[in-house]
């Protein structure tokens, strides 16, 4: 593996399947380490160096600047520690290893940083988690285990006088403590804080090709890293805050710290529906945890690091590999599986908001479970059906629109008021139908039955409905697991569902067949998409673009899941709605250019957005996966559906070679409406994506150009404008603004295709 | 009761007995709310406030001062809002009321704050908690409760248009959610921090003297308290920060809002030795607890009002009534009772430091407890012996000590490095025998067995071993339970120990009887007394006057128990040891003044301390008791008992009434050590109730007039000086600089004998 050519200076999440647990670390100067149920890094400074010298010796811990004050303590600080006096008392502080000395090795399942003599690598396999009402306790365990393996080695085979090695964290709370309970061998030591996360170890002599022996790692906890690890007489005080473990390594030899990072939360964690965590069935607490990753630590470092060669051998870019390497490690951090009634419930938070099972994000990471672990996907769709659906009336508008349309809006902040003209418009009520909820709730706390945590009424953007988006989504998660799985014995269950999504879908979509009524659950206001904080281009749902795609593909979808119940009639029909949203879509292109909504006085008529194809990704996965039972052309192949399919390429093709490059940034990074300066990466990707694979794009070397130089900003915008938030995805003029520490990107993995 | 004339801006906690938990409030422009398992102030912004109108009136949301920026939004603010526009949009924040528009009543178990026509008043009732092994459920849950009851009462009956009332806690941290439980009526509602914590209440109308009905409260929950109040829509978002509880109060009456803040951690809290609440077994969950919290609410607060009215009935001045009330607030702020293998486990935890039942602690919360639960003080004596007891050997210095003194520490600190002439000392090892923990761990994490969180080896001053002053106070400790209780089953259980601590005592006595040898634990130090930050005259244990009393009353305890245990030989040679002891003490005087270090190269030597007489204060409690079957004046009968009587008596009057006032500080209060300026307040209240029940001093006017003044300063230094961290011991200077959110200051409440 080549080290990053870039900046390295970026945290990265390092998260088992499903705890819901991150170990970050990478952005200097800043807190991190053990995080859990946050979508944030954790509180602790993090202390990985290596002393040139024992324990004792007068010389500087040179660290990685992953603590407070790294940022300024560089080398100059070194060099007036070592150059004062060298009395017992003067104890030097840490100081960090300077960026040139530095080379980071980011991958798909490590990340190594390698400074000197010294070299830390986390490890985070990752695969398949089996269905626990199929799998064994053993294979349970080996993929639920709440823990991320890492090392620490010390090559000291050219040294002459021993070298010290230490992995310690500093906490910002109170309740560190050291472990105390056999941890599976005399030699291993640990530490805790309290009872939910910690650290063991063990050393393991590398020297030489021979058996390896374990040579000793003492613990030590005092208030900071480096009174610790000199403390003589006391190096353990139970009311540190600063837990840690060294080693030291003789002149001529090698060693390698291994250590297990990992958590125990024992208690249920949800409320409104109780849940605690899956992984509680397996292991009987923290110690539990921390052994078990110990014991197994050799096979997980095999497997991750078979993931990275894996990922290293393909032929992506290194921008690509960086960008689906980084969406992954912040994908599991955010991902948690549940035990509910005995039966687990798999929740992917979302980033920062940590909302559950957002079904907008569900939709996009589907192709990703699909690959590993379908029946979490079909957990995810039963528990909505289950809790998180609703039925509701549409709005029939009796007037124009007379007000101001949507704007940006910052997600982080309260929403902005209802908008005055859209509340007082008035309508007549018509069946709506079945639709689900946003989300399942948010911060643990699931949201009442039939309610989502994020939508509210009367509003025009950012936390109003996303009654048809969420629809679309929910239909096409089905029809991937159905195509992805077959499982005919599950969609017979869902039979009753599907019926009523089609005639959901019809009564919203009135004379043109594709969302044109808003649901009476936004009472005065009105529907918005999933890209909540973009601005008037992305943000209606009526008569939108992205919609009207998305709508067609859900269409597709229905037809081929009435196909596989034998509903010859509604597959037919939604056939024939599938040709005729086609249809309406392809007669809306100017110069070959389609709107971003079909209404000419709203300004989102001006707006140009590349998402326009992104509903094509479905049908794409129903071909490859053989469940369309067709090419990709004959999907394409009615007259109307050709039609759209020759006028978004075209439109694609334009906006990506416009000349006044209105759907790029200065920096080269895609801009996904050309009137907004918000942009999401994961949505790039699955963008990037269709524009390949569905449409051919990038053999046009203009269309390649832009999407090299696209990526490289890309990379950038995560390792330079979000170094402190780890993956993000939303991006304003390649700053990661909002959509932190996200699960999203995950469908940049699409690109390994 | 009368309102607080000095200053009433300070925090106090709000906790029921036993369940770790503080609802804090007071200080101005700071968070505090529900705190959980922490020596600190919550991370809740607290709105109490009203608005003058409708919950969406163009008026500003009035509030008492406990939020961010509170202490800058005064009058002013509230002046320039009214003025301004008053647009739909123009959402005046809050502003709080002006200082000398509030009145606060402080007392034993009520605090109210009263403002225009509002009034605000938390109830924490606190009484005897039953032994578990013999109590009713009902009983348990009446005692264990781990809530506290609040009223929010708007009188509105002088008003022409509605009023409305308000309580809030905005999160810092993410996770409140709306209680959509049933509480145990329509008409009440509720809100939450995930499963741990929350609110409930209900409006009652107090107009008349009528039937008391339940007008309607509402819930919101929005990014702030204004924004929640008036949101006409969307009251409630699942995704915002601030949930809270409002009511409208029509003109003419007069409604009060019934709150109950409470708590429910479900899961084992501790490690070491697995422990949770002990609440749990009778509360199921946090709805339960809240529910039955409405349910007793006016049980609560009139068994509140009731011991508030006890403490202002008695005939202690002002400040003595605030001392006392302030201490028990925090002190119950910091209890714990846990269930340990289905057996109950008391813990007082050590204010900010978060120390298990820190034994030099416990010896002063003795009588407070002894006076409710005795069973609480058998526990923790059984759980020492059980857990955190240790043999040791004594070391016999071969040579006289060479280095520098111990000195003033802060022990919020780092400890200082070890003395490096005490390490260095030859010394002999003789038989030590049995002694205590200083503790038996800290923030939730119980130490190794026999082994406290505090102490370490080869220092010399703070975190040294105390292992003299916690044999004396295990024994004290035992003393006054079976003084209290005449518990001869549990004292002839115990009749091992009890020889084993006379066996101990002589052999760390040497020739004087008391405190000669530093134990092998402490390696190169030398042990410490509970004083440990003060300066040499009260940290080191050897030749102390301190501890040189508190063997005294230590050799009197055993006689006692001896006594009980029918065995007379070792009766009298405790009462033999008693009398040697006081007899060395009275010989050591100076012109009527005893050295705090009898060693006259010590600078200890010259150091004139207050606490000299503390150990005086377990004879008098066996006396009062009956315990003793003795007079006081019999008790100091014997020769030398009567000359350290006579000398403890000179001393202290000499010192309180020094012409250089050496032993008060500037303001009047009362400074424990001539050479720190370091005081503690717990040891300055068990000092004073020492002067005058066993000195009658009291009578002396002078020291009437130095303690008159000193009760004045000493309220200041909580009111003002710590007026953030609710109770504080350690004062330097008239400033809370340490051992702050402290239970230990209950020792105040001996004055009330």
């Amino acid at each position: 593996m080549t080290p990053m050519s870039g900046p390295i200076t970026f945290n990265a999440q390092h998260s088992p399947m499903g705890a819901f647990m991150s170990f970050t670390c990478g952005n200097p100067g800043t807190r991190g380490g053990i995080g859990l149920q946050i979508g944030s890094p954790g509180d602790q400074e993090v202390f990985i160096g290596v002393i040139d010298g024992d324990r004792y010796a007068d010389a500087p811990l040179k660290c990685l600047p992953f603590y407070i004050g790294a940022a300024s303590t560089a080398m100059e600080a070194f060099t007036a520690e070592t150059a004062g006096p060298s009395e017992a008392n003067v104890r030097p502080d840490a100081v960090t290893f300077s960026p040139d000395e530095i080379k980071r090795f980011y991958s798909w399942a490590t990340d190594s940083w390698v400074a000197d003599d010294m070299a830390f690598t986390v490890y985070t396999p990752f695969g398949a988690i089996p269905d626990p009402a199929k799998a064994s306790d053993k294979e349970m365990r080996d993929a639920l285990r709440p823990a991320v393996v890492a090392r620490l080695v010390v090559d000291n085979t050219k040294g002459t006088k021993p070298k010290t090695g230490i992995f310690a964290l500093n906490h910002a709370r109170t309740g560190p403590r050291m472990i105390v309970d056999d941890l599976g061998g005399k030699t291993r030591v640990g530490f805790a804080f309290r009872r939910e996360a910690g650290v063991a170890a063990e050393v393991v002599d590398i020297t030489g090709a021979g058996k390896a022996d374990h040579p000793e790692a003492f613990g030590f906890m005092r208030w900071s890293a480096t009174d610790g690890i000199r403390e003589k007489y006391n190096p353990v005080h139970l009311l540190g805050s600063c837990p840690g473990i060294g080693f030291e390594v003789p002149a001529g030899k090698k060693y390698c710290l291994v250590l297990a990072i990992g958590s125990y939360l024992e208690a249920p964690v949800t409320t409104g529906i109780s849940g605690k965590y899956l992984y509680t069935r397996y292991f009987t607490d923290l110690t539990d945890v921390l052994k078990s990753t110990l014991d197994s630590a050799g096979k997980m470092a095999d497997e991750a690091e078979a993931l990275s060669a894996k990922l290293e051998a393909t032929a992506l870019s290194a921008d690509q590999k960086f960008l689906i390497s980084h969406a992954t490690h912040s994908y599991y951090g955010s991902t948690q599986l549940l035990d509910v009634d005995k039966q687990p419930f798999w929740v992917v938070n979302e980033g920062e908001y940590c909302m559950m099972n957002t079904l907008d994000l569900s939709v996009d990471h589907v192709f990703w479970e699909l690959d590993r672990n379908p029946w979490v996907v079909k957990n995810l769709l039963d528990n909505f059906v289950a809790h998180y659906s609703y039925t509701d009336e549409v709005k029939v508008y009796k007037d124009e629109f007379k007000g101001a349309h949507g704007f940006d809006h910052d997600p982080s902040q309260p929403p902005p008021p209802p908008d005055a003209a859209q509340l007082a418009r008035p309508y007549d009520k018509k069946p709506g139908g079945i639709s689900f909820c946003h989300d399942m709730g948010a911060h643990n706390n699931f949201a009442p039955k039939g309610r989502s945590s994020y939508e509210l009424a009367n509003l025009t953007s950012t936390f109003s409905y996303m009654t048809v988006e969420q629809l679309c989504n929910w239909t096409l998660t089905a029809g991937c697991y159905v195509a992805k799985t077959r499982d005919t014995a599950w969609l017979k269950k869902s039979k009753k569902i599907v019926a009523e999504i089609l005639e959901s879908m019809i009564n919203r979509g009135g004379e043109v067949g594709f969302a044109q009524y808003d649901s009476t659950k936004t009472a005065g206001g009105q529907e918005i998409t999933t890209y909540d904080s973009l601005d008037h281009s992305l943000a209606q749902t009526r008569n939108n673009v992205y919609m009207a795609v998305k709508s067609w593909a859900t269409y597709r979808t229905l037809a081929l899941l009435f196909r596989d119940l034998g509903d010859k009639k509604s597959a037919e029909k939604s056939l024939e709605l599938a040709k005729k949203v086609a249809g309406f879509v392809a007669d809306q292109a100017v110069d070959g250019v389609l709107p971003a909504i079909f209404e000419k006085d709203n300004p989102g008529y001006a707006s140009r957005i590349l998402p326009a194809t992104e509903g094509c990704a479905y049908p794409l996965y129903y071909v490859k996966t053989g469940y369309a039972g067709e090419t990709l052309e004959q999907v394409f192949a009615s007259p109307s559906e050709k039609r759209m399919y020759d006028a978004l390429k075209e439109h694609t093709r334009k906006l990506l070679t416009d000349p006044q490059g209105r759907n790029t940034f200065a920096d080269g990074g895609i801009k996904l409406s050309s009137t907004s300066n918000n942009s999401w990466m994961s949505k790039i990707s699955i963008f990037m994506h269709v524009t390949r694979k569905v449409f051919g794009l990038d053999k046009d070397p203009a269309v390649a150009e832009v999407f090299k130089k696209a990526d490289a900003a890309h990379t950038k915008w995560q390792t330079v404008g979000s170094a402190y938030w780890a993956c993000c995805d939303q991006i304003v003029s390649g700053e990661g603004k909002a959509s932190r520490y996200y699960p999203r990107i995950i469908t940049s993995a699409l690109w390994i295709d």
